[in-house]
């Protein structure tokens, strides 16, 4: 079995990314100081994955903390931070961390607010691998012992600092003895099923199975899918779902088939504020995502292009919604508040 | 508005048709009096959409008797015509196309095979030309005066000799006045959407948005669409249709969002020996389809893939099928068989 992978992790030399890009042609890592490089990193995907981009905002912010010790620095830093939270508008988890990472510079003590929010970085990356685990294997309890799992975009140790939502209850059912097979669908545009999904896969000895968008349906229909189990970007307080776009439409042919539709997040990405998906702000991308491939253009000039990167999925249709704290069941509303609320006082 | 396009022809020098899979980046025809060509065409996508590929193999079943004019001639030919028959499996037209050759071979003169079976290629074409211009002005009565359809793969001038099935709905819809404004998914592995049915559209002056296979139920969802529409590759006795992969999904989506499923397929297709969609074989393609564009790997080395080319959609979600004689509600199958049948007398 290989290293396990690490997404983003704060060491000495700076924050250490996957250039997720580059996947699966090339394995590149690099290192930065730079808080507008990680920015950058967030809105060109390099890091992406909603947990994965909620610590990385909160990295960024440490990072953009160095050289504002003095006084008047925090009045900087929140406009920095401002711009960080920007950076994708659509997951709550980078607001999230941004956020975090505000309340514990606010709170340090003059001239060591670099090394607090450092400190701070370094310990939501492990709490969100543990959370990942302690996910997989709330989720693992709902898949049998023989398994075929129809999963979509990357939800996987690439999504978040490592072992993953979605990927994370796979990985835990197969620790708990049970035999898992993975349909992973390609996810145009941005491919994250073909690229991430199924070389993460691939990479710790899974059975994974590429399809094309368009091979969701009749797979489901075939009775070859047990269950499908997606990650989400954002769970509304009634249980509505944002995630990566293709989610919805995944829902409704798994209801129509008869098949479980699972979602996994950590209670980070509950937004108790949202109360519904329709308050969901969804990020529309470069059309050139749709149009272009590797720099070579698919589509004739001129053609219009849609290109929304989320939708939402309606909570009825979700079978659970997993977290690390327990597994949310319909009625999402009281189920979820059950879930978060709890945690509101505790402060990692 | 530029000339209309004729995807496969009899002419003087042989058959020309467009190579399909350089489009929409190079526009090349090619003309060939090798009937093995011709097949090498069929199956490598060059030429593809089922009534395009009914006229092809009946051209090229014209072209295989051109040698074959003695008498032992026809044996050699039937053995041709197998060969033809095979290149693609799922639909029904190019059997069809074949057969209708096979029976002119044996009707005409001695000494006159080849020139009988010439004039039927071109005659073929003509028809099929007509039986689009004919569904077409059935089927736009079926869309309101301001419309936005959503379409998949590409069922138009492309998939045919010219004009279009689907695609020849909207065009006469248009023809008859109507503001019509197209959504086209993109159609993953071979991206026909984004590479033919843009492309023929656009040259037509068409508002074209395309959009990747994810975004299909959201844009469903989103109330944008007023009618789906495809084209069909096999149309069951019962109703059921083989098309394209990832129709099956649309017609659940549109179905759950209150938004009509159309199938548009002249007569050639409907299949009434095919007592349901149970009984249709399915082509699966090469991988690589799925796990490479343009030459260029997408997903990693050592992924399993599944690519089956077609999928079949239960008639319980389409809302009509739209042919040249005339459009067929449910019950799917008296109203097939009463369009089909007259013709069965009829012979071009």
């Amino acid at each position: 079995m290989p290293a396990e992978l690490r997404t983003v992790e704060w060491t000495a030399a700076g924050v250490r990314f996957i250039d997720q890009t580059r996947l699966p042609g090339e394995f590149v890592q690099e290192t930065t100081t730079d808080w507008q490089r990680l920015v950058h990193a967030i809105q060109r995907l390099e890091i992406r994955g909603a947990p994965a981009i909620g610590v990385a905002g909160a990295m960024a912010v440490a990072l953009a903390a160095r050289d504002l010790d003095g006084p008047g620095g925090l009045v900087t830093l929140e406009e920095r931070a401002a711009v960080i939270r920007a950076a994708r508008p659509t997951a709550v988890n980078l607001a999230w961390g941004v956020d975090r990472a505000l309340a514990e510079a606010r709170g340090a003590p003059a001239g060591e607010r670099a090394a607090f929010l450092g400190m701070l970085a370094a310990a939501l990356a492990e709490a969100d691998v543990q959370a990942c685990r302690d996910l997989g294997a709330q989720g693992a309890t709902l898949l049998p012992d023989d398994v075929t799992v129809l999963t979509h975009c990357n939800a996987g140790a690439l999504a978040t600092v490592g072992y993953g939502t979605a990927l994370g209850v796979l990985r835990a059912a197969r620790e708990a003895g049970k035999q898992v097979r993975v349909f992973a669908g390609e996810t145009r545009p941005v491919l994250q099923g073909a690229r991430l999904t199924a070389w993460e896969l691939l990479r710790d000895g899974f059975d994974v199975t590429l399809l094309a968008d368009t091979m969701a349906g009749a797979a489901l229909r075939s009775g070859t899918i047990d269950a499908v189990i997606v990650g989400a970007d954002r769970v509304a307080a009634n249980g509505d779902v944002a995630n990566k776009i293709g989610t919805y439409q995944l829902a409704v042919l798994a209801r129509e088939n008869g098949v479980p539709f699972y979602v996994a997040a950590p209670v980070s990405s509950v937004d108790l504020a949202t109360p519904s998906g329709d308050a969901i702000v969804i990020e529309e991308r470069d059309p050139e995502e749709v149009t272009h491939h590797g720099g070579r253009r698919l589509a004739p000039e001129g053609v219009g292009v849609w290109n929304p990167a989320f939708d939402v999925t309606p909570a009825r249709y979700v079978s659970a919604i997993v977290t690390e704290r327990g597994i949310a069941r319909p009625p999402f509303g009281p189920a979820l508040r059950g879930l978060v609320e709890p945690a509101s006082e505790e402060w990692i």
